[in-house]
């Protein structure tokens, strides 16, 4: 049997993420690679470590990335932080809620949980009862969980941890770079993320950063490889780490200026996250966030003037994406396959609770732009109607066009 | 500070890898995105493990890639076999043997050793007699060890794990494409391997292919993430596996017909490895292991024909990578720094025992070419020269003429 190279048809990528990348960030990926320890690599692995600080808000050294998707980022960040027994308590508000405590049960931790119902978020109050009554040595919170779309407020939960001397680990995946994060003024000791939402590139690197005393942490669990180990190198007394690939302790010595020899870096997705959060930082953070709150607005708004309902409360949902209602009388997978067959734009299903029952509409990244929007309300019309729902004509759009005046009226640059 | 888009130095890259990679290869991974579960997401992935079945050499259903460096496939497979105090064996030869050692442990695994010096490959009766004493769940071995440049014969092995019921493990990363391996005909139950040497891509993919005897032990730990749980799932009896993202368990039921959310495919990576995978199975496998073959032979006369000696047991050395002992009197440092500064080559340094002894010379990939050897020769040969070392003039390149020479008049192309 004979292929072809690759050449994926044209979609408009509006679900929960990945999105379509920024050009600008596969421009990046396809130059040429260099040695792992050329000076030119390690200059750019700096310089990446230190577009990341900005990009969390952070004064931290150990900023870098793992080597793997968003969720290869989570489990290095717990893997690296619980020891066996250790006590962790994750407040969870929806499926990636889920995931950290799957994660966390993994890591033999003991795994303790506030929940709230789908399409709340956690009250700060709620997590500081708990952790007075289960005293963990690290709470472990999603900020934005696409699953439901609800932004975890964070600030509060930071001075809680600090209070009682716990450590907080964020799982800022489908959040950072479109909604405020500030990881050194909020407390948060461990943040990870990946790139392929509101960063505008592809799935398969996940930016981290670790606060100094997250830091002593996973140093006091460091083991040096047998292989590479030098004469005066001495094991830390903590249990060993029980992942070598994910093991921050030896990523650091990667990363920092040992420069010891751990993975081979992933040097494509490395200049791919170089570059989404030069981008980022080149547009400022505060305007990325701007333009994915605009954005996130001129949808909700735009769903609702087709006479949708939007699920959760919306005003703790993300700025990047929404839940809305399948209305009655339409079938929901029908719905996403003409939208993709016939517009070649891509809207999400959903998981647990909700499936069935909301699509998931993201504007985040490249694709949090005026145009992503309005096309994506146009041709949403189009397929409630052939499907039957009562929408009214042009009420999406038009709703959404208020929005962006408005924006514009008071300044905000659509 | 305000950084300008990624702009690497041109490199020949001539160590043991990472390698420059084939341009065809970047191209197909500067291609757009497309949804996780788009149908011809799910045909790319589908087509990406038909392909590494061919480069594999097997007809295993369980044939496609893990997200993250070739390290990460390495974990993915211990972790995803050894239960811990299961015992496991590992042939060590060099670096790669002592890694595969270090992640047995860190799965609790207890692990054995058969330890030969570096420069020579574990003889096959060493094994069946630890075999017989150990009585493993699990041979785990490296096939070539860039470390020390010995390919480890692997069919005896095959043939004395089949006869004890043992699984056997390779660690394929630095000789698949570049070195025969028949995962099927030799009995080889789970081979991973990585993108950045003989297949000509970046780090940052591993593929995998598992038996269906490997994939019976792996599905027995299967446990269904609670978020994403049907409600006809039911976990096996086996101690959950200590990882999620490396669970291989849930990453088949991702690439098999279910298609269960597990992590978010790296789809710029995944490009990546189908292209790779598609120019080694349209050059021929057969073919791409003899031009190893012939460029290694050419490198090997070259680095003689400049007077230097050869590391190790030459009849097993891989094909793809010279140890060169550094001679009296040059400062190995010094002449890699000289190779890079003045002709843009990279040749690579060495650990543990050969440290500060070696040179490690690479032909592998898209630089198993000619070009790429005459060049390097014809440098090092300078460099030689001006540090001071007594160097036959042409050498170096006359020697690998002569091995280019005798190839075409035997008929094999050049």
């Amino acid at each position: 049997m004979s292929y072809a190279p690759v050449d994926p048809p044209p979609r408009l990528l509006m679900g929960p993420g990945p999105i379509t990348a920024d050009p600008r960030v596969l421009r990046a990926m396809s130059s040429q690679l260099v040695g792992q320890y050329d000076p030119w690599m390690t200059a750019t692995m700096n310089e990446t470590m230190a577009l990341y600080r900005d990009v969390f808000r952070t004064a931290n050294e150990q900023t870098f990335v793992v080597d793997g998707t968003s969720r290869a980022g989570i489990e290095a960040a717990l893997v690296s932080l619980l020891e066996p027994g250790d006590r962790v308590l994750v407040p969870v508000m929806g499926r990636f809620g889920h995931l950290l405590v799957e994660i966390a049960e993994r890591c033999r931790a003991e795994v303790h949980t506030v929940e709230v119902p789908w399409g709340e978020v956690v009250p700060a109050e709620g997590v500081e009862e708990a952790v007075v009554r289960v005293r963990p040595t690290l709470v472990a919170t999603v900020q934005g969980d696409t699953s439901t779309t609800m932004n975890q407020p964070l600030a509060d939960l930071g001075e809680v941890c600090r209070r009682h001397d716990v450590l907080l680990y964020v799982d800022a995946t489908a959040s950072l770079g479109g909604n405020a994060l500030e990881a050194d003024t909020w407390g948060l000791d461990v943040v990870t993320a990946g790139l392929q939402k509101c960063l505008g590139g592809p799935s398969g690197s996940a930016p981290i950063t670790l606060s100094p005393r997250a830091v002593a942490v996973v140093e006091g669990r460091k083991h040096v490889e047998a292989g590479i180990r030098a004469a005066d190198d001495t094991d830390a007394a903590g249990e060993r780490i029980a992942s070598n690939y994910l093991d921050l302790a030896q990523v650091m010595d990667y990363w920092g200026p040992r420069r010891l020899n751990h993975h081979t870096e992933a040097t494509t997705m490395l200049y791919g996250a170089r570059e989404c959060a030069r981008l980022l930082v080149e547009e400022g953070l505060d305007a990325a966030v701007e333009r994915h709150r605009l954005h996130g607005a001129a949808m909700l708004a735009g769903v609702r003037g087709l006479g949708l309902r939007v699920f959760g409360d919306v005003a703790h949902k993300m700025h990047n994406v929404v839940a809305v209602e399948i209305p009655e009388g339409i079938d929901g997978d029908g719905a996403r396959q003409a939208m993709l067959d016939d517009f070649g734009i891509e809207i999400g299903t959903s998981f647990g609770p909700l499936h069935g029952k909301v699509w998931r509409i993201g504007t985040m990244g490249y694709n949090a732009r005026k145009d992503a929007v309005l096309v994506t309300l146009a041709a949403l019309e189009q397929v409630l109607r052939a499907g039957g729902a009562p929408v009214t004509a042009g009420g999406g759009v038009g709703a959404a066009r208020e929005v962006y005046a408005d924006a514009t009226t008071s300044g905000t640059d659509a």
